[in-house]
């Protein structure tokens, strides 16, 4: 166990949780082993992480209930037959496991169900479906009947979205295996590497100084490609590497880098123009962030600034303003500006992204670029959240907006044509909202344009 | 697509399938994307073995159909929307994917509820849990009532266990990735260096070379421990460290090999001695590989060399026929001789081991030891087994034997007591069976006393 993460702390958050509710309980259900090709052969354990933060332990086939009605918290499990331990070598007792977490009660799994029965029963949407038939078989529902409950999920989401101190020195920690991540795939990033070759490079640092990585590892000279997790290039002299990943501590929580690399060790004139707009972006947006400001605003700030970039290089055109607001900048940066980031690199992305970004003081806009921004909600002190820009020149976006003309008032499509092959520029960082203002997570990795040109050239 | 895997080897597999069933449809479900933490974020992608033996395709959201009336196979999925596109990059028409294995027909997925009703409907054991749910769905039936095809299973087995030239070059190359993980771990294998960062480079080799390990690695200086997916400890002079890991290569060819070192770089004399007896048995085992040997003898003639090694030692006694019959050497070596391999490192272990180890001529045992064994039936040129002896000091096991007096005959409780801090040693390679005779795949991995000990002093 991590000495910073005691009992008390877990006993502290379910009474946080129980003070919201007078009656029912929370179901938690630890997440199984997930079957590759057949029942024995596994993937990486991944607890789920709503049971990590009340219930702090990363086995499967637990499930922690909190009864609000009595204030306490039952874990629900069995212990190890001596058959296992032969296989699996000494395991702790499942009293020993309540005890590290502060669980007040210790009962056998073939017990819950019944136990369950009559009781307001709340719990958070099921992803594995592993849980969702467990879930329907422990309630006596069908799939289709079962119902998360939006209070424990707002509630859930008002708790972690404040990260506590013990849990920022996890993020940091996540954050240096991170950067390492990244300064190891800076060092081998020349023309004739191949990606897959800095792919297991990134993938063995996470896997040796924490706990994996928290995303599959998106690293490609088609970084126009938003989702790509192809890497089978092979390195060339001219293009851009794009890399956005991050590790996992082996508490689980989550980091998240992106970092724009030029194969040859120095941009070109051209990739240096964009670059410096979403480099600038990136430090405007993060430099605004502080407690009270709307991340909508942070939002409005990285794309006027990259807009007003594009429009100076003669990409885009018309009035500024007026071309923000309309979210014509969405044709080279569809994506939002970030998101949340805590024992989930898309934290509590499980609940949806609206229960976590937004809030009521600020509804999802239908506006193209602004309706994909995953965090618009004002920004409060434990925050942490993702800054993350990015210009993409993508020939089928390119080709279908041109057809039909849209917003061509603002945008210089003959232009355009030239920069087909160009690829795509992400630059990204985490970082904690404080008292104060905010802080980069982690120590310093090269972003600007002469740190990254000195660290590939060193 | 790989050259070898030409569209017609798929179709003369499918027609193979289809001789043997005169009615109905054979239904193979493509694997998804498994979540970790959320749905958006999942693990690296694995196509289904069956759906890769038949239909090759190692992509989600398609369902492969044979429809035995009508000797023709379809493809049902959709093809990608311009969103996907813009965020995936360029993706292949379902028309060009089925071109690419001779499906005769492709058709939406939407249609493939009411195709299949009112047919006979074959499909394998669902062990995702999402494919349970999606067969229950396709077929209008419960979770309970889904009933794989018995028929399909053996005529299944009866295809996948014969390998081709084209998936003997494919394990070669997954052989190759796997020894050099072993090889770079022999070079790191020093006291101080923790198994976390033997762990980290030996997937690293497999994530840069391959598509991943194709099992979790075992990599423990607790060998005694079977199951051990602990990598915490730092590595001691004295100890012995047991790796057991396989790669995948890009066709998803599995590997598995297991090698036991002494940390020191030299074995102890009582190292030496135990290495020695489970060297003799592997070697023993696989010199004796050949078509028309029932793998069960090779089974017998492995324990007993281990048997008689025991004995010579003074840790076992009594008549060494009796002692191997009656299955006492499960205390030392409480799993079988090895299993099939291919597709799957346990090759089809989702049919259940009976129906890929056994057959009509061969039943499962319920001696000690004997029983524990997943491949015992009679080798045919073109399988493919590993042979992995090994002897284990298990102090729990050893515990509740001594307890028991079980075969105290043929079993020195007493001396056996100074060997509960040894460990375990395991040794495993893969064989293909020939014409001939047999040969190990993949270029020699350093295996004897002396072998060993010379790569982890060079």
């Amino acid at each position: 166990m991590n000495p910073l993460f005691t009992p008390n702390i877990y006993q502290e958050r379910r009474n946080k949780l129980s003070a919201a509710f007078p009656h029912g309980v929370a179901l938690f259900l630890s997440n199984g082993e997930s079957p590759v090709n057949y029942p024995a052969n596994t993937y990486r354990y991944r607890q789920d992480s709503n049971f990590l933060y009340f219930f702090g332990l990363a086995i499967p086939n637990v499930v922690g209930v909190i009864d609000f009605e009595q204030n306490k918290s039952i874990l629900f499990g069995d212990d190890f037959t001596i058959d296992d331990i032969i296989w699996m070598g000494d395991q702790p007792k499942m009293s020993d496991l309540a005890t590290q977490i502060a669980a007040e009660e210790v009962r056998p799994l073939a017990e819950l169900s019944s136990f369950l029965k009559g009781k307001s029963v709340h719990f958070t949407p099921p992803y594995r479906a592993e849980n969702k038939i467990e879930l329907a078989r422990l309630l006596g529902k069908t799939l289709e009947e079962l119902t998360p409950s939006v209070e424990l999920i707002k509630k859930i989401v008002s708790l972690r979205e404040i990260k506590s101190l013990e849990e920022i020195v996890q993020m940091v920690e996540a954050n240096e295996i991170g950067a390492f991540m990244h300064k190891m795939v800076m060092k081998f990033c020349k023309p004739g590497a191949t990606e897959r070759q800095l792919f297991g490079i990134a993938e063995s640092i996470a896997l040796t100084m924490g706990d994996g990585t928290s995303f599959p590892i998106i690293l490609s000279q088609n970084g126009q490609t938003l989702h790509n997790h192809d890497h089978s290039l092979t390195l060339e002299e001219g293009r851009l590497l794009v890399m956005d990943s991050g590790a996992e501590n082996v508490m689980n929580y989550c980091s998240d880098h992106t970092r724009t690399l030029p194969v040859s060790g120095k941009f070109s004139t051209r990739q240096k123009e964009i670059y410096e707009m979403v480099y600038q972006a990136n430090m405007a947006a993060i430099a605004n962030c502080k407690p009270g400001i709307q991340n909508m605003e942070n939002y409005k700030l990285a794309v006027t600034i990259l807009t007003e970039g594009l429009q100076k290089i003669g990409l885009m055109k018309g009035n500024l303003e007026e071309s923000v607001a309309l979210g014509t900048h969405a044709l080279f940066m569809p994506h939002g500006l970030g998101h949340q980031i805590g024992l989930d690199v898309h934290d509590m992305e499980d609940f949806g992204e609206n229960y976590v970004g937004y809030d009521d003081t600020i509804q999802r806009s239908s506006i193209p670029g602004y309706r994909s921004l995953r965090m618009a909600k004002t920004l409060r002190p434990g925050h942490v959240i993702t800054v993350e820009p990015g210009i993409y020149f993508i020939p089928h976006l390119i080709d279908i907006w041109k057809k039909e003309k849209k917003f061509e008032a603002f945008i210089n499509y003959d232009k355009l044509e030239n920069y087909k092959g160009f690829g795509g520029i992400r630059i990204e960082d985490s970082v904690l909202i404080t008292e104060e203002g905010s802080r980069v997570l982690g120590t310093h990795l090269p972003k600007s344009v002469e740190e990254i040109e000195t660290i590939l050239q060193s």
